[in-house]
């Protein structure tokens, strides 16, 4: 039992914020689904989207037939600086969070002891779940989006850095006179591979006159891209080219530094499947072509795409849950 | 005491094992050097190296008129691929070993428990000492020489990675159309700002033609490059800016994926000093100025050259013979 103070509080739940939505997902203890919920997220203030969270979990709870008074603690997984330890979220741009208290809020709404952490760090922790390698000391998942960002498990266990900033891979330069990115680097890994990025190589294309199905799409998005790709179309497979190359590359040097076992690579662009994945996998093999050290370091098979069917975010979030109590409370979540 | 069995046992000794030194350290429990040596290896066979860091360190526990009896453990620090669980070499080019069991064959020479590590990784426990940050949980030392690596400290840790591997930063590559790397890949950090590489641009300034005192130094080192750039050369200050450019571009990285609070910098060309530390300032600044998230990260006070009396090689070994000791004895060395 989760609480021994309390067995009937055997159910956790797992929330996934995001700018466009928030997922709940509540398990019981053998790790079964009772429900799940997905709305849209209020962005009218910074304190209703947090009142919409709390009323989403209600939500979530009332489709299983269940009450707070069952759930034994709540994970959210927020995208944007998070400190776990007090649960203060220092700024979260999508959400308009500044040094929101959303750990103590959503506690004392709920009674229910709620647990924060950064979105990419928390679905590593899911990624690592649906990919059965729960064995994996040293893992990276690198989530390619809007924004590119990595969660790395070290050791074990999510590593935070200093300053919670651990893992910041979209902006690692990888090409110094590359384009400008957002942060006001130049040449950022994220503006060069994330989705905005993609989405404006392809519209480079299609304003180059070249001969191409990309000036059917509108909007052009990623996902345009590797749909034409797939379906052949030479300069939509030129600009998956390019990403992989640059994704490629900031994987050498992730292994490099980190010497990883594995790399998860989720987020909306990597939905995309092989048509994403196989470009960076040859860039990877043309660095082993050149390096035993390469073909040592990076062999082919430990970068994989996340399960198309696991949600990393919520069951992310609902191991944060369950980490969080584990250590000071006797519960049946041992095995997670 | 070290060993609650055999309280006369309160020495340790620190062996720094390279390719053209073995620095042996003696210190007593209060951290009081008893003695030092530092001899040439025995590079004629694989065995008679081994023999003769065995013969060292017995030639520095004379000096310090002290007796392996009264050694608790010893640690090394080997140039190359080490398990420091089973106290194998793998492989350790300079020394021409492969797959030595090193700890096994000095344990039973010196009849002390040895432990081993490799050199760089415990250069960065000798480089936190040497630096009085103990308390700094995530750092990074980086040794600038022959080759340029890093030994990582995490979450108060010594990180090796899945294989060992972790902080090969040497390789990652920073500029894919760079001068080839004797790994094989092209435009790894190492073929651009390592000792090898320096001495390389120095030549071409030279074979430019171009009025520079680089003509004046044989052999033409990394070393001439920075005392010709201190007496104002502007070839050699060009070299040193090249190699700061790269150096930055590395160091943001690694800032940027693990969100260290510290980086030290050693090794042998590191020693040149400012000279060698400003241009790599120059490119962070350079970062900085374009970008708040880089302005927030890269603070310029957390990059520091090791102080030039440090010798991180033997302390930290002193630091791994503790370390290893610690936790199944009780010691005089809970302080370290």
């Amino acid at each position: 039992m989760i609480d021994s103070g309390d067995s009937s509080r055997d159910l956790l739940v797992g929330v996934d914020v995001g700018g466009t939505k928030v997922a709940v997902l509540v398990v019981d203890a053998p790790r079964h689904i009772r429900s799940r919920v997905a709305v849209p997220p209020d962005l009218t203030s910074p304190q209703r989207t947090l009142t919409g969270i709390a009323a989403a979990i209600r939500q979530a709870l009332e489709m299983g037939s269940a009450s707070l008074h069952e759930v034994a603690a709540i994970g959210l997984g927020i995208p944007g600086h998070v400190d776990p330890q007090t649960g203060v979220v220092h700024l979260a741009v999508n959400l308009n969070w500044r040094e929101m208290s959303v750990r103590a809020w959503l506690s004392e709404e709920l009674g229910v002891p709620c647990f924060l952490e950064k979105d990419v760090r928390a679905a590593a922790l899911g990624a690592r779940l649906c990919n059965g390698s729960s064995s994996v000391q040293n893992m990276a998942y690198v989530s390619v989006g809007t924004g590119i960002g990595a969660g790395v498990i070290l050791q074990g266990r999510l590593y935070h850095g200093t300053h919670g900033m651990a893992g910041e891979i979209g902006h690692m330069i990888v090409e110094p006179n590359g384009p400008r990115c957002q942060c006001g680097a130049q040449g950022c890994l994220e503006a060069l591979a994330a989705g905005p990025a993609i989405a404006r190589l392809a519209q480079q294309a299609v304003a180059s006159g070249r001969e191409t199905r990309l000036r059917d799409y509108s909007p052009l998005t990623a996902e345009s891209v590797y749909q034409a790709a797939e379906a052949g179309d030479a300069a939509a497979q030129a600009v998956a080219d390019i990403v992989g190359y640059y994704l490629g590359r900031a994987l050498q040097i992730l292994v490099m530094t980190y010497d990883v076992e594995e790399v998860l690579l989720g987020g909306g662009v990597s939905r995309a499947g092989q048509t994403f994945l196989a470009p960076t996998l040859r860039e990877l093999e043309r660095q082993r072509q050149q390096s035993a050290l390469a073909r040592e370091m990076l062999r082919l098979e430990m970068f994989k795409l996340l399960p198309p069917n696991c949600d990393a975010g919520t069951w992310g979030a609902i191991a944060i849950a369950e980490q969080s109590l584990r250590g000071s409370v006797v519960h049946r979540f041992d095995s997670w």
